[in-house]
């Protein structure tokens, strides 16, 4: 069950019943960490930078020279928040890093990670991605017993719980408690002054992989595409429910749970949406599975058309697979602004260009008087997705056929992808003809569960769907939910 | 002949021979400006932002309200100079703006545009987009009857040779003199308290558009991407040697030359590279024109492989074309950092990271063990194409064949482009099988000047081909030429 | 006993033995608070205005709208930190301020105040002017039951100590008995969200002032010239042992301590140095404790001479009255630049500037020729008194005699000031007449303390003047003390 | 006669009748310049900070390295504008520096200097603290001939006048013909790669003196407190009508107009409010100036009273001279913030806190229930004293007699101070009775031109009294004059 934070505040608080910090409910990060090499801060500014899209909102690196722990985080992108300078200032062979999806209302820099605490253990430092289930009453809890929060973060939770002195007395034994008993997706790096530790929880929900930095050193990422940039070797994937201590004497894996509670259940989002198309996730290239998803959706939804196209550049290529396996044409017919994603004045009504106008423009010859498909990753809210047919219409499209690489999202993610609540998502009571005509559409065609998960080369089980059909492997109680804001109605 | 700036420092100066300021010797920018909408420096921030390909370095705005200019430039993009609070400061109905090409050496805000100035004719803000020929002896001739330079840009000499007393007296007449007497590339922008100018040199080098903004407005730019962004109409293209007044009277098109010195020379490196794919430039959609020049590459340089790919974004529409023509499959080998053009530190060689990884990663399922035909739009230097290469190599590329969509690139340019100088053009003096080597390829193969201009809807002589054949229809000394450095040795 | 950090940590600590972030072991800042006032944010603004002399470092405000604790802080003056966009977000009739003394080392953005948590008590949010002793103890004390620090700071150990849940159940009874146990110097103020809580401790080491804001408002401020600048009129001093519990049933007075503990030991280097000369602090007008400083000074330590000057602006009430005493004429013999104390750059030996002339500049006419007597508050270092000495020695001063407006400093402070460690003061282990020597003077003469105490209108009882003494009345280790870097050599 | 832009605007002007941007009437700045010494613009950046007073507004360096002029200027204090880095990168052994007085409307960064222009002399750079009289009227018949102008500064105006041909072919003969023909308030330095040249008007109206620094080195600067600090040695005044030429050959000292034209016209406001007391300026220490002319006043407007104060700091001395002659003792009633001047959000009428309470407060027990003389340096609009005047009522005091070291401001300065309109002057329209009861005193007493001219040592023919007495000495056609907003109406 999850526990929204208001409904714990029936008692008596003193000296006034305290509206608390919201916590905040869903985190999308990249990490990176790095051992053993002569700079660890400006490898891991170099990973952080292959993992720009994981998040924008802030980066930030914590270094050990060995003795100690110094840290640098911003709001930004790593390329604003760090320079030679700042980089220079962090001294030391092992380090860890982490950039943060900004979600409204958090957008704070006490929230930036890495989280540096001083504790019984000493120094230690803390990245995070994922999201705890039940984080509001074991925070709650904790604050009974006297812990004061600084953040609103999963993250310092976390920390919370490795300081407890029953863990402290118990060494490295300590820590495995502590984790197995984290209910919930996380992928961690913890720095302490002399040891790098990784950590991924026992469904393996968010990834994490494991490479060889130069010839002694190993490097920690969420993606292979940021080992790909330090020109790490890719080992493998941290194994669900394993924890890597790598030391001065060297990597140890070990387990923190019992096998019987690992049961991998992987993001397929990730596949489908957030991981760069030059990685490998969950054992597969990125780009081959999305190839897989458009044959398999040409496949499941064919339709008579001039063009095959793609909203780039999530959906370019999934749509070069739907285009091989439908036989029609592929073409550019949306071009992407190359400076989008910087800081923007807001349009206005009256200035007749929106967000969609912003960000792509179509290309006249490719659209007018064409029957077109469109393949894009995935429909959320829906209203982009109707920007962006509009725009096709007024540039002459004779009919729009939209295609979706995955399944109607329709239920909310609890394990760490930031969707709107339900009642924001177009298909969580929507059928699809309903949602072709909102999208004012002549059809759409949405990849089933069974064609996402014959996309992928592992057994359908060690994957979660959740966000499509609602079958969540850590239970929700999902009347409570995370969606206050309803209940509170 | 076009003078170098030291060429011509003989004569004693008082009370030293100073070492003049370096005048900057090419410019490739982005213009827009607009008449008669509620708020022009809004619509030109937008205009700007679609532009923002053209130039990177600095951005402008100059506004008129009827009676006074107001301005604000900065170093940067158009989203970082501007915000609403500088924007709500330009009021007026008529704006124009620039977006400037950062060129080493003469980065400083005072080169930023619009310039704007007091003469005689009263306030009058430029902007400007080309390169003149003998700038430098027009320059030394104003010095030499008393004006003096605050910047090293061609724009300031416009603006004295338009503030000439014979010309003032003769109103428009008088700029019209005033141009006709420049030689070189110029499209401008003229704004006055009352008055909205456009301006293209009589060989129409660079390209420049008009359209409608709402029903009553103008709208003027660069390329039709920013049109559409705001919503504009593409009317046609401003033509070479046309001058349009555009003021409370409406719009007015005037010739400043007579018709026999009119020949259009379009820069076809506009097509090539540097303009948008969603643009009409010429007459032609850019993304059509790069898919025949891939149609034609196919066919002019057949080679057998397994794949077909681009390097992205620019080589993505002639990849199209070639793989269409050639039947191959394409596909993405190449994936692009969302984030590349960013304030980035520069890797150490100690990093072992180099500027062509941060940009780009190969995508390993795509490449390894596949014979790939890799599509350029150009190659300029060539280090950046070999680095690639690498890339290709190391993730394990059996054979690699490059196919260029456009002839070699030997000569300079002296109409905009900013080329480096000939001795460190990789195709000045080497020939194709020295350039295979060069870049570590299995073959090469450019497109032949009759396939490119073969892939424009004009007649051949309307086009400038002169970084590839040498022809400048503006008379150059080439052993003076830009290329002061060389001489001195 | 005031246990150092280091020698806590024999013990084992997991995974490796943590260097953790050093303590910061002394705070002179400034407090003030508003509660019931139309927007108070900016009465907050003005009043740390009025402050910034206590701490120039970083600058804070927290405001409760009565539901909710929002802050913003940041490093640098408060000017620097808040604008009109910042204050206006900060919504709210109840706002604590803080403006920090920057020490070296510990100048990080997470050490700035106020101190804003999230505990069983609900938000709460902290300001703190004080040192705590036997600090380090506790926080390890707390370190070893789970606890973990963000910052280095002693608020946040206050902190820990009121969200401790035996302290909870028991509501502001509890807040008392968490009060009763700390040990040391502190003024603090608390804010909830529902009620302002000033607090001072039993001693009364640093100043801490009431007043009525506007006809309903209560203001506490840590000097009245705070309460002059927002038209707050001055009701009286926070008592020792005091806790004032203002909220929505009013203001309510309590004692945390029992009476028997209540013993006033105002530190008097306020009334020589710190406070504002505008202010009452102790019950005393500032500037008029300086001008009885001067005349016993004068009365003490006669010397005839031509001109009684100050070093500017600290020695000057204290010059006037010795002037008086004397019967010597006062001038301006030192003019100090206004800009001192902005950001500068570092001056470099090869500069021939120093860091004394970039301050102050002789006025050659006082100086030249003339017996001089140079009346400063106090000396710490004596390099800064030296180079003055130097500077009024080269603009041709026949004789310079120094008067010192306080007791030769030799101790350490525990209870807020940053001293230097004994082995920098310069009076450690020196007599006047090497004091005399090492600052290159004709003559130098100290206020004695009977002196300094004569000056002050309370029971000399009720002071503290340790630094000058010896006498510490909260016990110190004096041979653990704070000096590490000592114990370390 | 001077003529107001507007009114020269009757002629047609092409294509617009155009509204010229305004040009700056007046500015009062600080300037300093050094030539031989290891690090020119090091000590340029010291010589700036101790003349920061001068102007707040810009600050600007202009370094030769023997070839090449380099500079950089920015908005705001020296110390802001400027650190290391870009200290470091402004190498050679000649520099000249600015800081400059903002006036509102004309805070542009265009505006800022030195102006570093490029004209047929090769490179000048310039700075100019003075105003130009018939300015306009100049600068419209070089538009008419041509002349473009990127700034509203007379200082542009004077490098047209530099780079005219004729003056060109004669070398140092030409700027000193070009020199002679300036009319008004100029003290200037110009910096070619090889030559620094200080210059100073016939009249001699604003300061400028010249020192040694180091054994070969020369340095010039408005104040002596600049060549204190940078520990260079007073030599003397550069004269009225002198033009000094520093290069390698050493310094040369010429005339620029006949020895007849030379009327030294020293403007006495300098001594009275706006150099530093530590300075040397006109030949008089500025402290010893302002102590007599306290004494005066105090012996013309004698008062009975408790006690002598100043408005800190501009009114310090001259309260000191007061008390000496009138025997009443002198004490600090008034302090100052020492925060004053920084960026300052702007108090709002509900915020009960006025510019004058941020700047000063009262000491209590000095004011209340007194009889207190407040010696200010001037009153200009009275508004800022009338507050002043209300807080000491507030503060208790008994009666308040203002004695005011000036006589009453009336007029305007054309030659470099920047008073408002006459509309605007206290003392423009009113006697002193009703300048009394404006400020609510008790009464109040000027010094007379008299008495203001004999505490100098210089005849009284020397100086320029014209805002006092309407003494032009540059004919002035006051009916138009500068005050253009006027005769609009």
């Amino acid at each position: 069950m999850l526990h929204g934070r208001s409904s714990l505040y029936p008692y008596e608080r003193f000296p006034s019943k305290g509206t608390p910090v919201r916590r905040e409910l869903s985190e999308s990060c990249g990490l990176f960490g790095v051992y053993g090499v002569r700079n660890a801060a400006r490898m891991t500014y170099f990973g952080l930078y292959a993992l720009q899209h994981r998040g924008e909102e802030a980066s930030g690196i914590a270094v050990s020279d060995g003795k100690t722990i110094h840290s640098h985080v911003g709001m930004g992108l790593v390329t604003e928040v760090f320079d030679d300078l700042r980089l220079g200032a962090l001294k030391g062979p092992v380090a860890i890093g982490h950039v943060r999806y900004g979600t409204a209302g958090a957008s704070e820099i006490r929230n930036a990670q890495p989280l540096v605490v001083d504790c019984s253990r000493g120094q230690i430092a803390v990245v995070h991605n994922g999201t705890l289930v039940e984080a509001d009453a074991i925070r709650d809890e904790f604050e009974a017993h006297g812990s004061i929060f600084h953040t609103t973060t999963d993250t310092e939770l976390i920390v919370h719980m490795l300081a407890r002195p029953n863990h402290v007395m118990s060494g490295e034994r300590g820590i495995k408690q502590a984790l197995a008993s984290l209910k919930g997706a996380f992928s961690l790096l913890l720095l302490t002054p002399e040891q790098l530790i990784a950590v991924r929880d026992p469904h393996g929900f968010r990834p994490l992989v494991l490479g060889r930095a130069g010839r002694k050193g190993w490097a920690v990422a969420s993606e292979t595409c940021a080992l790909d940039l330090v020109k790490a070797h890719y080992v493998r994937e941290v194994q669900p429910g394993e924890i890597l201590f790598i030391d001065a004497n060297g990597l140890r894996s070990e387990r923190f749970v019992g096998e019987e509670r690992v049961r991998p259940h992987h993001c397929v989002f990730e596949q489908v949406y957030f991981a760069r198309p030059d990685s490998i996730v969950f054992g597969d290239m990125v780009h081959e599975v999305r190839i897989r998803l458009g044959r398999n959706l040409a496949r499941e939804q064919p339709v008579e058309a001039d063009v095959v196209m793609s909203v780039p550049d999530s959906g370019n290529s999934a749509a070069i697979g739907y285009a091989r396996a439908s036989g029609i044409p592929y073409d550019r017919g949306l071009i992407r602004n190359h400076y989008v994603g910087r800081t923007f004045i807001n349009p206005r009504p009256e200035d007749r260009v929106t967000g969609v106008d912003v960000k792509l423009n179509a290309v006249k010859t490719v659209v007018k008087g064409r029957r077109v498909i469109v393949v894009d990753d995935s429909i959320i809210r829906g209203t982009t997705s109707r920007g962006r047919i509009r725009m096709l219409r007024r540039t002459g499209a004779r009919e729009i056929h939209m295609r979706v690489s995955c399944p109607p999202t329709r239920f909310p993610c609890f394990y760490g992808i930031d969707f709107p609540t339900p009642g924001e998502l177009l298909a969580a009571d929507r059928d699809v003809s309903q949602i072709r005509d909102f999208l004012e559409l002549d059809s759409i065609g949405y990849l089933s569960v069974e064609g996402l998960l014959s996309s992928l080369s592992g057994p359908p089980e060690n994957y979660c769907t959740a966000c499509w059909s609602g079958d969540y492997i850590v239970p929700i109680d999902r009347h409570l939910g995370r969606f206050r804001s309803r209940r509170k109605k």
